[in-house]
Protein backbone atom coordinates (compact mmCIF):
# COMPACT_ATOMS: atom_id res chain seq x y z
CA UNK A 1 0.00 0.00 0.00
CA UNK A 2 1.59 3.74 -0.62
CA UNK A 3 0.84 6.34 2.24
CA UNK A 4 1.11 9.85 0.50
CA UNK A 5 3.18 10.63 3.69
CA UNK A 6 5.07 13.86 5.55
CA UNK A 7 7.17 13.41 8.43
CA UNK A 8 5.26 17.08 10.31
CA UNK A 9 1.67 16.45 9.53
CA UNK A 10 -0.44 15.58 12.55
CA UNK A 11 -2.99 13.28 10.65
CA UNK A 12 -0.27 11.26 8.77
CA UNK A 13 0.90 10.40 12.37
CA UNK A 14 -2.47 9.09 13.50
CA UNK A 15 -2.45 6.57 10.61
CA UNK A 16 1.21 6.35 10.88
CA UNK A 17 0.71 5.45 14.98
CA UNK A 18 -2.90 2.77 14.00
CA UNK A 19 -0.38 1.31 11.18
CA UNK A 20 2.15 0.45 14.39
CA UNK A 21 -0.24 -0.55 16.53
CA UNK A 22 -2.02 -2.93 14.48
CA UNK A 23 1.26 -3.95 13.13
CA UNK A 24 1.30 -3.10 9.42
CA UNK A 25 4.01 -0.49 9.07
CA UNK A 26 5.91 -2.72 7.32
CA UNK A 27 3.10 -3.12 4.32
CA UNK A 28 3.61 0.92 3.75
CA UNK A 29 5.53 2.03 1.09
CA UNK A 30 5.93 5.90 2.48
CA UNK A 31 6.03 8.69 -0.59
CA UNK A 32 6.87 12.00 0.79
CA UNK A 33 3.55 14.60 -0.46
CA UNK A 34 3.66 17.71 0.58
CA UNK A 35 0.52 19.55 0.66
CA UNK A 36 -0.28 23.05 2.05
CA UNK A 37 -3.56 24.85 2.56
CA UNK A 38 -2.26 28.01 -0.50
CA UNK A 39 -0.54 24.98 -2.40
CA UNK A 40 -2.47 22.32 -3.72
CA UNK A 41 -0.26 19.02 -4.82
CA UNK A 42 -1.21 18.81 -8.16
CA UNK A 43 0.05 14.77 -8.01
CA UNK A 44 -1.95 14.53 -5.00
CA UNK A 45 -5.18 15.25 -6.70
CA UNK A 46 -5.66 12.03 -9.34
CA UNK A 47 -5.64 10.02 -5.58
CA UNK A 48 -7.35 12.82 -3.13
CA UNK A 49 -9.26 16.14 -5.31
CA UNK A 50 -9.18 17.73 -1.56
CA UNK A 51 -5.38 17.45 -1.97
CA UNK A 52 -5.20 16.32 1.64
CA UNK A 53 -2.95 13.84 3.58
CA UNK A 54 -2.50 11.47 4.83
CA UNK A 55 -4.28 9.43 1.04
CA UNK A 56 -3.94 5.71 1.25
CA UNK A 57 -3.69 3.74 -2.41
CA UNK A 58 -4.27 0.24 -2.01
CA UNK A 59 -2.50 -2.20 -4.67
CA UNK A 60 -5.42 -2.16 -6.51
CA UNK A 61 -5.01 1.59 -7.18
CA UNK A 62 -7.73 3.02 -5.45
CA UNK A 63 -7.46 5.25 -2.83
CA UNK A 64 -8.32 5.35 1.11
CA UNK A 65 -8.65 8.63 3.00
CA UNK A 66 -9.34 10.81 5.01
CA UNK A 67 -7.01 10.05 8.24
CA UNK A 68 -10.00 8.45 10.43
CA UNK A 69 -11.22 5.95 7.34
CA UNK A 70 -7.69 4.89 7.36
CA UNK A 71 -7.14 3.73 10.61
CA UNK A 72 -10.24 2.25 10.56
CA UNK A 73 -8.99 -0.02 7.58
CA UNK A 74 -6.05 -1.25 9.25
CA UNK A 75 -8.06 -1.94 12.67
CA UNK A 76 -10.00 -4.06 10.38
CA UNK A 77 -6.87 -5.93 8.83
CA UNK A 78 -5.67 -7.60 11.89
CA UNK A 79 -6.22 -9.56 15.25
CA UNK A 80 -4.93 -7.90 17.72
CA UNK A 81 -6.43 -5.39 20.43
CA UNK A 82 -9.15 -3.24 18.23
CA UNK A 83 -8.33 0.75 17.92
CA UNK A 84 -11.90 1.08 17.15
CA UNK A 85 -14.55 -0.62 19.98
CA UNK A 86 -17.25 -3.10 18.99
CA UNK A 87 -19.33 -2.54 22.14
CA UNK A 88 -21.63 0.29 21.19
CA UNK A 89 -21.32 2.98 24.40
CA UNK A 90 -17.18 2.20 24.12
CA UNK A 91 -17.53 2.89 20.36
CA UNK A 92 -19.67 6.27 20.79
CA UNK A 93 -16.89 7.30 23.59
CA UNK A 94 -14.16 6.56 21.48
CA UNK A 95 -15.41 7.95 18.35
CA UNK A 96 -16.49 11.07 20.41
CA UNK A 97 -13.13 11.71 21.55
CA UNK A 98 -11.74 10.97 18.37
CA UNK A 99 -14.06 14.18 17.02
CA UNK A 100 -12.70 16.41 19.62
CA UNK A 101 -8.69 15.35 19.47
CA UNK A 102 -9.73 15.83 16.01
CA UNK A 103 -11.48 19.12 15.85
CA UNK A 104 -9.03 20.51 18.17
CA UNK A 105 -6.31 19.35 15.48
CA UNK A 106 -8.32 21.44 12.60
CA UNK A 107 -8.78 24.01 14.78
CA UNK A 108 -5.13 24.52 16.13
CA UNK A 109 -3.91 24.05 11.89
CA UNK A 110 -6.51 27.17 11.08
CA UNK A 111 -5.10 29.25 14.29
CA UNK A 112 -1.55 28.78 12.96
CA UNK A 113 -2.63 29.68 9.42
CA UNK A 114 -4.17 32.79 10.69
CA UNK A 115 -1.30 33.55 13.50
CA UNK A 116 0.78 33.47 9.78
CA UNK A 117 -1.53 36.30 7.44
CA UNK A 118 0.21 39.15 6.92
CA UNK A 119 -2.76 40.65 8.20
CA UNK A 120 -4.99 38.07 10.80
CA UNK A 121 -8.11 38.71 12.08
CA UNK A 122 -8.78 39.38 15.26
CA UNK A 123 -12.07 37.91 15.90
CA UNK A 124 -10.54 34.60 14.21
CA UNK A 125 -7.96 34.93 16.84
CA UNK A 126 -9.84 35.27 19.49
CA UNK A 127 -12.58 32.43 18.40
CA UNK A 128 -9.43 30.37 18.73
CA UNK A 129 -8.62 31.27 22.25
CA UNK A 130 -11.90 30.83 23.68
CA UNK A 131 -12.12 27.48 21.95
CA UNK A 132 -8.97 26.18 22.68
CA UNK A 133 -9.53 26.87 26.10
CA UNK A 134 -12.77 25.07 26.22
CA UNK A 135 -11.51 22.28 25.08
CA UNK A 136 -8.11 21.86 27.43
CA UNK A 137 -10.81 22.12 30.18
CA UNK A 138 -12.89 19.43 29.01
CA UNK A 139 -9.76 17.29 28.12
CA UNK A 140 -8.59 17.93 31.72
CA UNK A 141 -11.94 16.68 33.15
CA UNK A 142 -11.68 13.64 30.98
CA UNK A 143 -8.33 13.06 31.44
CA UNK A 144 -8.65 10.32 34.06
CA UNK A 145 -11.88 8.09 32.03
CA UNK A 146 -9.54 8.65 29.05
CA UNK A 147 -6.18 7.22 30.65
CA UNK A 148 -8.74 4.23 31.92
CA UNK A 149 -9.90 3.52 28.61
CA UNK A 150 -8.10 0.71 26.55
CA UNK A 151 -5.85 2.76 23.73
CA UNK A 152 -7.64 3.31 20.56
CA UNK A 153 -8.91 6.04 18.12
CA UNK A 154 -9.94 8.32 20.80
CA UNK A 155 -6.23 8.55 22.22
CA UNK A 156 -4.58 8.49 19.06
CA UNK A 157 -6.62 11.50 17.86
CA UNK A 158 -6.20 13.42 21.52
CA UNK A 159 -2.51 12.45 21.64
CA UNK A 160 -1.65 14.03 18.11
CA UNK A 161 -3.62 17.18 19.01
CA UNK A 162 -1.26 17.74 22.08
CA UNK A 163 1.57 16.42 20.29
CA UNK A 164 0.83 19.11 17.76
CA UNK A 165 0.49 21.76 20.18
CA UNK A 166 3.83 21.18 21.72
CA UNK A 167 5.48 21.23 18.09
CA UNK A 168 4.03 24.62 16.51
CA UNK A 169 2.29 26.44 19.69
CA UNK A 170 5.00 25.71 22.31
CA UNK A 171 4.02 29.38 24.05
CA UNK A 172 0.50 28.44 24.66
CA UNK A 173 2.27 26.47 27.29
CA UNK A 174 -0.40 24.02 26.93
CA UNK A 175 0.47 21.81 30.65
CA UNK A 176 -0.23 24.27 33.05
CA UNK A 177 -3.16 24.27 34.22
CA UNK A 178 -3.85 21.48 33.29
CA UNK A 179 -1.99 18.31 35.20
CA UNK A 180 -4.24 15.28 34.28
CA UNK A 181 -4.17 15.50 30.60
CA UNK A 182 -0.52 16.13 30.96
CA UNK A 183 0.12 13.16 32.84
CA UNK A 184 -2.20 11.26 30.57
CA UNK A 185 -0.22 12.61 27.24
CA UNK A 186 3.07 11.95 29.24
CA UNK A 187 1.71 7.82 29.43
CA UNK A 188 0.90 8.49 25.23
CA UNK A 189 4.65 9.50 23.89
CA UNK A 190 5.58 6.73 25.83
CA UNK A 191 4.30 4.23 23.56
CA UNK A 192 6.29 2.67 20.97
CA UNK A 193 3.86 3.99 18.19
CA UNK A 194 4.29 7.60 19.14
CA UNK A 195 8.11 7.28 19.66
CA UNK A 196 8.41 6.35 16.57
CA UNK A 197 5.80 8.58 14.89
CA UNK A 198 7.41 11.88 16.64
CA UNK A 199 7.42 15.13 14.31
CA UNK A 200 10.73 16.69 13.14
CA UNK A 201 11.25 19.63 11.48
CA UNK A 202 13.21 19.25 8.64
CA UNK B 1 -32.53 13.28 22.59
CA UNK B 2 -31.56 16.58 22.06
CA UNK B 3 -29.83 18.38 19.21
CA UNK B 4 -28.11 21.36 18.89
CA UNK B 5 -29.03 22.24 15.37
CA UNK B 6 -30.12 25.19 12.93
CA UNK B 7 -31.78 25.82 9.90
CA UNK B 8 -28.79 26.23 7.53
CA UNK B 9 -26.08 24.38 8.64
CA UNK B 10 -25.02 21.59 5.71
CA UNK B 11 -23.52 19.87 8.86
CA UNK B 12 -26.65 19.53 10.77
CA UNK B 13 -28.90 18.66 7.63
CA UNK B 14 -26.44 15.36 7.26
CA UNK B 15 -27.64 14.32 10.92
CA UNK B 16 -31.22 15.11 9.99
CA UNK B 17 -30.78 13.77 6.59
CA UNK B 18 -30.02 10.17 8.75
CA UNK B 19 -32.72 10.77 10.90
CA UNK B 20 -35.42 10.26 8.34
CA UNK B 21 -33.61 7.97 6.46
CA UNK B 22 -33.57 5.66 9.87
CA UNK B 23 -37.13 6.87 11.22
CA UNK B 24 -35.60 8.34 14.46
CA UNK B 25 -36.67 12.39 13.71
CA UNK B 26 -39.62 12.20 16.17
CA UNK B 27 -37.03 11.41 19.09
CA UNK B 28 -34.99 14.32 18.66
CA UNK B 29 -35.51 17.72 20.25
CA UNK B 30 -33.83 20.28 17.66
CA UNK B 31 -32.86 22.87 20.00
CA UNK B 32 -32.26 26.15 17.48
CA UNK B 33 -28.14 27.17 18.32
CA UNK B 34 -25.40 29.55 16.22
CA UNK B 35 -22.06 29.01 15.98
CA UNK B 36 -19.96 31.11 13.82
CA UNK B 37 -16.50 30.96 13.25
CA UNK B 38 -15.64 33.92 14.86
CA UNK B 39 -18.26 33.83 17.46
CA UNK B 40 -18.38 30.33 19.80
CA UNK B 41 -21.70 30.01 21.40
CA UNK B 42 -20.86 29.72 25.00
CA UNK B 43 -24.03 27.52 25.96
CA UNK B 44 -22.89 25.32 23.62
CA UNK B 45 -19.19 24.71 24.97
CA UNK B 46 -19.66 22.42 28.42
CA UNK B 47 -21.64 19.81 25.32
CA UNK B 48 -19.15 20.63 23.03
CA UNK B 49 -16.20 22.52 23.80
CA UNK B 50 -15.39 23.02 19.78
CA UNK B 51 -18.74 25.03 19.66
CA UNK B 52 -19.54 23.34 16.58
CA UNK B 53 -22.98 21.54 15.06
CA UNK B 54 -24.36 19.61 15.22
CA UNK B 55 -23.85 18.09 18.61
CA UNK B 56 -26.58 15.37 20.27
CA UNK B 57 -27.41 15.22 23.92
CA UNK B 58 -28.28 11.83 24.78
CA UNK B 59 -30.91 11.40 27.54
CA UNK B 60 -28.58 10.39 30.16
CA UNK B 61 -26.30 13.73 29.10
CA UNK B 62 -23.76 12.56 27.19
CA UNK B 63 -23.08 14.58 24.03
CA UNK B 64 -22.42 13.09 20.99
CA UNK B 65 -19.98 14.62 18.07
CA UNK B 66 -19.14 15.03 15.39
CA UNK B 67 -21.50 15.30 12.32
CA UNK B 68 -20.49 11.68 11.18
CA UNK B 69 -20.83 10.02 15.02
CA UNK B 70 -23.93 10.98 15.44
CA UNK B 71 -25.13 9.71 11.89
CA UNK B 72 -23.34 6.29 12.78
CA UNK B 73 -25.41 6.09 16.11
CA UNK B 74 -28.46 6.71 14.17
CA UNK B 75 -27.77 3.54 12.27
CA UNK B 76 -27.04 1.59 14.62
CA UNK B 77 -30.61 2.61 16.62
CA UNK B 78 -32.96 0.98 13.43
CA UNK B 79 -32.99 -2.05 11.47
CA UNK B 80 -33.76 -0.82 8.19
CA UNK B 81 -31.50 -0.49 5.57
CA UNK B 82 -27.85 0.26 6.55
CA UNK B 83 -26.27 3.82 5.86
CA UNK B 84 -23.38 2.50 7.10
CA UNK B 85 -22.65 -0.70 5.06
CA UNK B 86 -21.06 -3.52 6.96
CA UNK B 87 -19.48 -5.75 4.05
CA UNK B 88 -15.82 -4.23 3.92
CA UNK B 89 -15.21 -2.80 0.29
CA UNK B 90 -18.79 -1.23 0.20
CA UNK B 91 -18.00 0.32 4.11
CA UNK B 92 -14.50 1.57 2.55
CA UNK B 93 -16.17 3.16 -0.30
CA UNK B 94 -18.65 5.00 1.61
CA UNK B 95 -16.60 6.44 3.93
CA UNK B 96 -14.34 7.70 1.61
CA UNK B 97 -16.99 9.20 -0.24
CA UNK B 98 -18.37 10.86 2.77
CA UNK B 99 -14.49 11.90 3.45
CA UNK B 100 -14.94 13.62 0.11
CA UNK B 101 -18.27 15.11 0.67
CA UNK B 102 -17.45 16.40 4.19
CA UNK B 103 -14.18 17.52 3.00
CA UNK B 104 -15.73 19.80 0.04
CA UNK B 105 -18.00 21.22 2.76
CA UNK B 106 -15.71 22.13 5.19
CA UNK B 107 -13.65 23.77 2.28
CA UNK B 108 -16.73 25.35 0.86
CA UNK B 109 -17.04 27.29 4.20
CA UNK B 110 -13.39 28.05 4.67
CA UNK B 111 -13.92 29.80 1.19
CA UNK B 112 -17.03 31.72 1.89
CA UNK B 113 -15.50 32.62 5.01
CA UNK B 114 -12.24 33.74 3.39
CA UNK B 115 -14.72 35.57 0.39
CA UNK B 116 -16.30 37.46 3.26
CA UNK B 117 -12.83 39.02 4.61
CA UNK B 118 -12.21 42.55 4.65
CA UNK B 119 -8.92 41.61 2.92
CA UNK B 120 -8.99 37.99 1.42
CA UNK B 121 -5.88 36.32 0.60
CA UNK B 122 -5.77 35.73 -3.15
CA UNK B 123 -3.18 32.56 -2.73
CA UNK B 124 -6.26 30.64 -0.74
CA UNK B 125 -8.93 31.87 -2.55
CA UNK B 126 -6.91 30.44 -5.81
CA UNK B 127 -6.06 27.11 -3.86
CA UNK B 128 -9.62 26.79 -3.11
CA UNK B 129 -11.09 27.07 -6.72
CA UNK B 130 -8.31 24.81 -7.47
CA UNK B 131 -9.12 21.84 -5.20
CA UNK B 132 -13.05 23.06 -5.71
CA UNK B 133 -12.54 21.93 -9.65
CA UNK B 134 -10.58 18.68 -8.84
CA UNK B 135 -13.29 17.18 -6.85
CA UNK B 136 -16.12 18.19 -8.90
CA UNK B 137 -13.79 16.28 -11.62
CA UNK B 138 -13.46 13.45 -9.09
CA UNK B 139 -17.31 12.90 -8.54
CA UNK B 140 -18.60 13.70 -12.33
CA UNK B 141 -16.36 10.23 -12.82
CA UNK B 142 -17.59 8.79 -9.72
CA UNK B 143 -21.28 9.76 -10.40
CA UNK B 144 -22.32 6.85 -12.12
CA UNK B 145 -21.09 4.46 -9.54
CA UNK B 146 -22.39 6.26 -6.78
CA UNK B 147 -26.09 6.23 -8.00
CA UNK B 148 -25.87 2.69 -8.45
CA UNK B 149 -24.83 2.19 -4.93
CA UNK B 150 -27.11 1.43 -2.19
CA UNK B 151 -28.34 5.26 -0.62
CA UNK B 152 -25.78 5.49 2.12
CA UNK B 153 -23.22 8.07 4.61
CA UNK B 154 -21.30 8.88 1.50
CA UNK B 155 -24.64 9.82 -0.88
CA UNK B 156 -25.76 12.32 2.67
CA UNK B 157 -22.30 14.35 2.74
CA UNK B 158 -21.73 14.51 -1.17
CA UNK B 159 -25.61 15.67 -1.71
CA UNK B 160 -25.50 18.01 1.44
CA UNK B 161 -22.16 19.95 -0.03
CA UNK B 162 -23.41 20.20 -3.59
CA UNK B 163 -26.93 21.36 -2.00
CA UNK B 164 -24.40 23.91 -0.29
CA UNK B 165 -22.49 24.84 -2.99
CA UNK B 166 -26.33 26.11 -4.60
CA UNK B 167 -26.92 27.71 -1.19
CA UNK B 168 -24.02 30.21 -0.94
CA UNK B 169 -22.08 29.94 -4.12
CA UNK B 170 -24.87 30.35 -6.83
CA UNK B 171 -21.91 32.10 -8.97
CA UNK B 172 -19.83 28.69 -9.30
CA UNK B 173 -22.92 27.23 -11.05
CA UNK B 174 -21.12 23.82 -10.03
CA UNK B 175 -23.66 21.70 -12.81
CA UNK B 176 -22.17 22.88 -15.68
CA UNK B 177 -19.79 20.81 -17.21
CA UNK B 178 -21.02 18.07 -14.64
CA UNK B 179 -24.23 16.28 -16.20
CA UNK B 180 -23.98 13.71 -14.55
CA UNK B 181 -23.45 14.87 -10.62
CA UNK B 182 -26.24 16.88 -11.97
CA UNK B 183 -28.31 13.76 -12.06
CA UNK B 184 -27.28 12.69 -9.51
CA UNK B 185 -27.67 15.53 -7.19
CA UNK B 186 -31.27 16.29 -9.10
CA UNK B 187 -32.45 12.35 -7.75
CA UNK B 188 -30.49 13.45 -3.90
CA UNK B 189 -33.18 16.02 -3.83
CA UNK B 190 -36.30 13.84 -4.48
CA UNK B 191 -35.82 11.64 -1.35
CA UNK B 192 -38.25 12.64 1.11
CA UNK B 193 -35.16 13.23 3.49
CA UNK B 194 -33.67 15.70 1.87
CA UNK B 195 -36.83 17.34 0.89
CA UNK B 196 -37.59 17.74 4.56
CA UNK B 197 -34.22 19.12 5.34
CA UNK B 198 -33.71 21.64 2.56
CA UNK B 199 -32.01 24.96 4.12
CA UNK B 200 -33.68 28.12 4.34
CA UNK B 201 -32.93 31.37 4.48
CA UNK B 202 -33.91 33.43 7.87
Amino acid sequence: MKLHWSPRSPFVRKVMIAAHETGLVDRLTCVRTVVAMTEPNTNLLSDNPLSKIPTLVLDDGSPLYDSLVICEYFDAMHDGPKLFPTDPKARWTALRRHALGNGLLDMLILWRGERERQQPSQPHLDAFAVKYKATLKALEKESPEIGATPFGIGHIAIGCALSYADFRFADLNWRAGHPQTAAWHASFLQRPSARATEAVEG
